[in-house]
């Protein structure tokens, strides 16, 4: 039998209705001549309950700890979905992610994934068994305690199992119908994409797209892992949500597919810095030892030996930068007249893997924004993206003129 | 280190303030030299909550996935309660039941402990952990699936403990200070026992004081774990709640340690049943195939090769005794003129191992009994209890009655 997983997120499996709706959609892929693995995360709410008794109790908590309170949501909502089916007539149990088992790090929080023995589970498809529910989010550490995977951890479940168990396709069912050219809450003409490649969905998912999380997007390309987004609270049809695939599979692709923006970006000036080699590697070090995630870097033409190096960071990490910074200045190994933060910013990025065989993709960014009066203050570019900072009040301005400048209302 | 169990019932883990409190109690422990085992149930609501959701999903559910669902909630506490222990300095972990592993048979819903071998925890014991935190009520069956033990089933798992892991004692807080000579809400002249034989607990136990479950009464008495009963809400000190003990540590034993009573036992009466060798077993066959319960029997004179039988069973098996006697009339295999089922009985019990050694203490209850007026229906006994059969609007007349008869208030 060809093999499908379907992943439930939270919203999708809220309460008992819901549950009986998603156990629905997983009949009909039964029916249709599937093996089913479904993943599915904790009953919406659940796991912020069990995290903020953990908080309460211990606010620099045994991270094991937490791991052990915070999985048994998804065991739950495992347990009921299988009996669920069961009652519908399809053959079901559930595994807790030990059982299978889902053997990852040791990093209790933020484990990752290092191997799932499809074994136990083929077993029971071969005796008969049409269906295994999954909780997800969760694992086995090498010391034989429970792990969780980190936010959005489900769908890293979910890629997962599908290359383990080589599924035909991974189905992410969630509150959205699809991958969108932009944020239709933001300019109304997007349209959601039929199809979007790794690479492109990677891009859009780490700038601020949040559908899927970037890690099971990452995980997905590594094992050409078919990923399908699609909401639970539709029918399905061949047409319905996004399909995250392999380039080859994409029969047009358009230049640009999409607008991303993002809000959590603050930009970062390092005034009149001494210039002289090694400077970069003098600042961006200390940085990167605060664990401060830097984006891009821009440094000026150097006047009369000096610079100003400019460069963004998670607005949340402003204060860690500073002082990474500031110990840096105080230690002799930079030397700066002064660090100025603006956090009224926002990154908005152009992405399409169109690009690599198409020129100007980035001056006709340029002018669209030009021609609304938008002001570009630090420029970044990949393979397939473009990216600019701009001031904040003018990101709805600039997502719209974008879109409209590569024509993304035509997309499909 | 000396090693102690200790096991908090759902009220007194009900929140994070109660599990704040029990944590206190444990850390007093630890700083009086012991090594401890804390068995946790549920916080008091949350195992309803689950069986709830499993009902309304699936009311001919599958055991296994039930078992799945519902221990889930045992490993809530038991993380948090490791995590409180830690904040107060405490070294603590918690493990859930597959994790010692709590070795169970496969009878999911109501499985048996097999097997706790005791290394894992040692271990850490040996390294310097103080507190081990153990779910209760769940275990692993041998197909490597979640079982629970059944309602009560965290006593269960904090004896079984003990006796694996060699403790001096197994405390059980609860909502209780302690067991009483009969129900105070009945009797307000009632006092709390000091010490209590297993023999006479267990009567009281399965004659309906709700204060242990059976199983782990029999099973420390089997074991020989001194169980201790006492109140979480309460200050604890050397005379604090009662001790479950063998008699031997029983100084002096009262002839009469306590009065039991249960409402849900039903009188049924055969009338005028053909009187022949093997008509019990013609009788009880039947009944125990159908799982009923019989608790009494009383035959008549036989009179014409005819007489009565009289039983008494739960309440809520009457119409289920009711059924398997009818097929079995039908059949031809019993034969009797009516059945006579009478609800609107109760059933009342004296209990205490000096009976053993005294003579007179049915005369004497009967006595009592008859000097109330309360008219005695049915008569059990067994070397150690006196159970009567009486008109349910006796039962607290009958109650205090034997109180006094054997001057209970005067216990200790």
């Amino acid at each position: 039998m060809p093999r499908l997983v379907m992943k439930f997120g939270g919203t999708s499996v809220a309460d008992l209705a819901r549950i009986a709706n998603a156990a629905r959609k997983v009949q009909r892929e039964v029916e249709s001549g599937y093996d089913v693995i479904v993943i599915v995360s904790a009953m919406s709410g659940k796991t912020n309950e069990l995290v903020g008794w953990v908080d309460a109790v211990s606010p620099l908590y045994d991270a094991r700890e937490y791991d052990a309170v915070v999985s048994s949501g998804e065991n739950v909502t495992a347990g009921l979905m299988a009996l669920t089916l069961q009652e519908m007539g399809v053959p079901a149990r559930s595994w807790q992610g030990w059982q299978v088992p889902v053997k990852t790090t040791n990093a209790h929080g933020a484990a990752r994934i290092e191997d799932i023995p499809p074994d136990n589970i083929a077993a029971k498809f071969a005796e008969g068994m049409k269906v295994a529910v999954v909780a997800g989010f969760q694992g086995i550490g090498p010391d034989n305690r429970i792990t969780t995977l980190g936010r959005g951890g489900s769908d890293t479940t979910a890629v997962a199992f599908a290359a383990a168990m080589q599924a035909e396709r991974c189905d992410i069912y969630t509150d959205v119908d699809g991958v969108y050219t932009t944020d239709p809450r933001i300019e109304e003409k997007a349209r959601k994409l039929d199809r979007i490649s790794y690479e492109e969905m990677l891009e859009l998912a780490s700038l601020g797209a949040k559908v899927l999380q970037t890690r099971s997007v990452e995980l997905a390309m590594r094992y050409k892992v078919r990923l399908r987004v699609l909401s639970s609270f539709e029918d399905v049809t061949e047409t319905s949500g996004t399909l995250v695939c392999a380039e080859e599979e994409i029969m047009e692709s358009k230049v640009v597919s999409g607008v991303a923006y993002s809000r959590d970006e603050a930009k970062m000036t390092l005034v009149s810095v001494a210039d002289r080699p090694g400077i970069a590697a003098a600042i961006f070090t200390p940085l990167a030892e605060a664990g401060v995630n830097v984006d891009m870097i821009v440094q000026n033409i150097s006047e009369e030996g000096r610079t100003d190096m400019t460069f963004s960071c998670p607005t949340d990490q402003v204060t860690r930068a500073e002082k990474a910074l500031d110990e840096a200045k105080a230690k002799g190994t930079i030397n700066y007249h002064g660090l100025i933060a603006d956090k009224d910013v926002c990154k908005v990025s152009v992405v399409g893997i169109g690009m690599r065989s198409h020129a100007g993709v980035a001056a006709r960014m340029f002018q669209a924004l030009a021609a609304e009066g938008v002001n570009i203050k630090v420029i970044t570019t990949s393979e397939i993206k473009v990216s600019v900072l701009v001031d904040r009040k003018y990101m709805e301005l600039a997502v719209q003129a974008l879109h409209d400048a590569f024509e993304l209302e035509n997309a499909a």
